[in-house]
């Protein structure tokens, strides 16, 4: 099993079965046997890119509300990595049926795109660094997680391109750090012993809350993909 | 028909169909005819409580935003009438039912209810003044034209309640209000023409979204009342 | 002696030798005795309407930012507080020596003004409710303070509208809400012994440098007057 | 004379003398001649630690207030370049006397400097992209007006390394990027006679506020450095 820190491991049981939901969705177990329409995952591609542009924005917010220049840094480096290097294979693939990048931007975002992006935008400003961390955790580790999973899998070939990205060293490392950025920011500000802290119900609803909104992101691919 | 000032009649008419889904829902329908489930209204209005704890939220942004100190005054006393005022009917009518304010607080709150309120939150955030103002003028002036037009449909008593508190002189008053700052707010910052500013179909893309939204809001009332 | 709750007088002490430069600063003991030059009074009169204008902004901010609906409710009320009643001592101040609201909102900022309302505005936005209350707190309570000791002092009469603005019930009231809302939300955050938590130190940071910028602004007051 | 663009042209010359204040502080010709003391440069060069960092911050909203991945990518580039390479001479020179970089960050901010870097923010904050980048420019362009002056005017060689940085090409070439991104997001929004909006005496005062609060940050280099 992936490990991404203390954290993240007590964030992850305390969402309960949201998680699995998450994680072994429908649309995530047929990127993995190849069963996935591609309408699906195009329509999924193409939000995807959107969730991106608004997904790096909350990390830019980060940057505004972190507490140390070591904090500071890695959110800025992570802005970098999403809107100019995982985004790369959303341009592409979508490039090779015709989609240009200003088509991608001008698309129109699905409900679900927006509930969950601005969620996470709303988290960091309606709190602190660590409430924009929680909300923002699911994404970061969860694909992180699905990656590694379905390529220990020997999934099929079809969605491989997918599977590498987010399986492959480069993400990997991503949420190692971010792994690590989030259990040194919760001791920062909680202390040796976050879970006795008064925040903690708190931080983990902001946790279970972005994870359901995960599955809704999954559930759109598949009505959009026409395949629901 | 309700007049809201001329930038509201102009974003409306650019909304297009989505205008009429939205002020036309068949859970509008249902609650001027009288044959809207109970059930679908209070799970209805649990939500709309958690959305006007955002939406007052969102006016408090719009605080922070305004350019002139009658524009801050006027959200200022938005904020107040919101949280204070209007509200007071969703916590009436829980309390009969046996919910207390606490428990409304403390409600999960649906993906439509997310989607919409963050949406306006971040609206405010990204832009200026007049693209929050954009984002809210869906719910304020909407309301204001349904319940208008229900009460002059001589609708039906099970919801007169609810049609009154929109279709009364307060709430109508402050939907002049803010059609008039929307219309002032406009001229200040893009002159005499706002169609022709290059920020004009952008701002429309705003209420139009917004809109959108709402549509989304009134179908999470018939799924969440099981009528759907 | 004064007491707007257990917080308040710890982040106090914290300030050290700061408190007392700003509460009992040259210009603050010129208002008690009479002695302050009329010109540095309305200079300071012109600066702190821009600074309330400020101040309601950031108590705007802290609607968006509060955790409750009784944080939220009070919140809203210190902004049209601010906004609507304790600015009319300002605007009429001024109208008597014929200078209008719109002379008033559209004055040149002085750089300590700015420094102090900017620097709250961004303890908001940096972090959240807390380290919002942090930098809100020394201007609230510290007038509170200032004015009750004036008023026992049996002051001067000659700024005696000023003293007694913040002498009297209705500000002293809202001293008292403040402080008690400053101590519950403390503790619905960070627990029962609040100075154990890593974050203590950061706040105590928050309300000593906006303490220092109180003095920064009472010292503009005396170099606009041509006092100094 | 260097050229960052039509709209920075405008800009600077709305600003009148106040440009002119600070691209030709005393301090800035102290560096050119090298007759500014050490110790006020150190004094100088640990605020400017700071500064950079809420710098960095205010860029990186700016990256969650665009509205192009273009405008995006531009931003958070360079919230990257300056949080991991302006500020090297900065580590670097703070090094060689002895303060580590955990020294710099947690110096105590001047007033000055909050002034001036919390401007900044909350113009993003209460604006949309343009006021943002108004209050950015006095700072980026004017170092890079300011570094190729010196340069040109074959300056003393005592603070060679200072201005080397800013009259560098890669600096330049920051400038050049900046200069047009500001001149492309005005056209975006407010068309291509941007001076026809009721929207350009606000950017005016914008970009003017920030350059007097640039004269301050020099000024305060003087003051902290015992010459003033």
């Amino acid at each position: 099993m992936t490990q991404y820190g203390d954290t993240f491991s007590l964030w992850r049981r305390a969402a309960g079965t949201a998680w699995g939901d998450y994680t072994r969705h429908a649309f995530v177990e047929s990127l993995g046997n190849g069963s996935l329409p591609r309408a699906a995952f195009l329509a999924y591609l193409r939000q995807d890119y959107l969730f991106l542009i608004h997904f790096s924005r909350a990390w830019a917010l980060a940057v505004t509300k972190a507490d140390t220049v070591h904090e500071m840094r890695l959110c800025a480096a992570t802005v970098d990595g999403l809107i100019n290097h995982e985004i790369a294979l959303h341009i592409e693939t979508c490039a090779k049926e015709g989609l240009s990048e200003t088509d991608l931007f001008t698309s129109e975002e699905a409900p679900e795109n927006i509930a969950y992006t601005r969620y996470v935008l709303d988290a960091g400003h309606a709190g602190d660094f660590l409430d924009l961390l929680a909300a923002l955790a699911p994404c970061v580790l969860g694909y992180g997680e699905i990656g590694a999973r379905l390529k220990t899998a020997k999934s099929n070939a079809t969605y491989a391109d997918w599977i590498n990205v987010y399986a492959g060293d480069d993400y990997q490392s991503v949420c190692q750090q971010v792994g690590a950025l989030i259990d040194s920011a919760m001791v920062r500000r909680l202390g040796v012993a976050p879970q006795e802290s008064p925040r903690w119900a708190r931080l983990c609803n902001r946790f279970t809350t972005a994870t359901r909104l995960e599955v809704g992101f999954w559930q759109m691919g598949i009505r959009l993909g026409g395949a629901g």
